[in-house]
């Protein structure tokens, strides 16, 4: 038996809408799956970052006061943009990839009531195409019963009113079909808007931080005074006792010391200060005081002996 | 033989310049490393998001025009932030992996230096503790060269002079191995300091750009208009000769259709636009165009049928 134009129709209808479900379907699932390759290879890139800032503060243990300083500040700084990267990864998981992973569920309801639905429009349907061939069957049938009598007439009436509630149910079963499926669509619309909408708030909250940190961590290594830790390296190299000694060739020596000079006279300046600093080498939070020197005031120091 | 206190003092200088100098190699080489290792963290980042664009656009194909656009424009805006990242990698890889492994070859250099220097002051340092040791015995050879005459006097002055100068010569070449480790700290100090610098430069151009990319982004998102996608949507599931089929059936019926009319007026009135839509929806230019109808317009037509 050969389908109604409306129930060919419906078939295309009923397949447009199980194409539309299982697109979603599966693109939701792809972005699901690439979102969560994102985060992992996010959390990736943090854990090496977190390596990278226990280096830097192992290595900065080892440094002249100032460097050490300045290298803990910048790997605290760097510390802080892993946790805003843990709280991005946190929050695209909460807020991209559980959605998505949600969306295989609701596919799923979805699907189901496509196809209770379905089933119901197919019954309805076929009782309608019952009805339409008896209909059809009509006027020759119309012709024997006006010759048997008008007895039937009204059997007759009631399968044309049938007809009608049959159809009806038909529409109203398409309706509620067509009311969930636009249902699916404009929730669909709506959650991708507003997931990529979360993820790009995300993504821009923590690019936001990460600036603002790094701007901090800029200042922290810029700040760090070559000068300052050069002299106490210098200190470190001329123990007191030998540099005395040099002192002493130095003055009985008649050769001129004046490339030399300048290093020699530098030692001496900074001998006097070289234990109170090698005391505060331990105290990291009272290193920045040190830094009032710079290579002019040595210079100076330099050009009075002369 | 015993060492002499300035001898005893320069070894220790030079374990201090050999500690320094392995300490620089041991830990320039791991932040090389991981820095290495965050770059190649960065790069992953990258391909998934370049899966992720990818995707959006595939996914975004089969999409009604307005979230087609606006998918579309949000996966040029993550390639772009993508291509950001790629120069980021790019620039670490130039301003902070490849000055960190020139490191390796700097620190053999200076190790070289270290070693000739050290070679030179030794020998220097054994010349003089023998003329020490002749200087030492002075007094007695004096005495007897009092009496066997002044003839020998010139050659122990010859011995005094040399001593001097041999004391002058050690006291140079240290000076020039400070000088040299000097400068190896000092350019050890400015290296890192613009190392880390680069980093954070590059790391903030990054996260500036992707913070300016991702508004366009958002906004991208924003500006779908769900209604204008849910018109093109149903009038897809309605195709015209099922429509006018149904409102045949509907014109037929006396039922009263208050609740379902909306639908079915939409359904009409959107009918004459469906073809030029269609047609328009494998033009993905010129898609915004339709995005000028929203639900208010439709309620009114509705409101205008009662």
């Amino acid at each position: 038996m050969s389908r109604t134009p409306d129930a060919r129709a419906r078939d295309i209808q009923t397949k447009q809408i199980q194409d539309n479900i299982t697109n979603v379907e599966k693109h939701f699932g792809d972005l699901c799956q690439l979102f969560a390759g994102y985060v992992r290879k996010t959390a990736r890139l943090r854990d090496k970052a977190d390596l990278l800032v226990k280096e830097v503060g192992i290595y900065a243990d080892t440094e002249t006061p100032n460097l050490k300083c300045g290298l803990k500040n910048f790997a605290d700084q760097l510390a802080k943009i892993q946790d805003y990267r843990q709280a991005e990864v946190e929050r695209l998981e909460v807020k991209v990839i559980e959605p998505l992973k949600a969306y295989g569920n609701i596919v799923k309801t979805k699907r189901e009531d496509l196809k209770q639905t379905q089933t119901a429009r197919n019954r309805e349907s076929k009782q309608m195409q019952q009805l339409e061939k008896t209909r059809q069957r009509n006027p020759s049938d119309r012709q024997i019963i006006s010759q048997v009598g008008l007895v039937c007439n009204k059997l007759l009436d009631q399968a044309e009113s049938e007809l009608q509630r049959a159809t009806m149910d038909a529409t109203r079963t398409t309706r509620q079909l067509e009311e969930t499926i636009d249902d699916f669509e404009k929730q669909k619309i709506r959650d991708i808007k507003k997931i990529l909408g979360e993820f790009v708030t995300v993504e821009m909250a923590f690019h936001a931080k990460a600036l603002e940190i790094y701007t901090t961590a800029f200042q922290d290594i810029q700040n760090v005074d070559e000068e300052g830790d050069l002299e106490v390296f210098r200190n470190t190299l001329h123990p007191p006792d030998f540099q005395s000694r040099l002192e002493i060739v130095r003055a009985n020596s008649k050769l001129s010391l004046n490339r030399t000079g300048t290093s020699m006279s530098k030692s001496g300046t900074m001998q006097s200060r070289t234990s109170s600093r090698q005391r505060k080498r331990d105290d990291e939070d009272d290193e920045e005081e040190d830094d009032d020197e710079d290579e002019d005031d040595l210079e100076e120091v330099t050009d009075d002996e002369h």
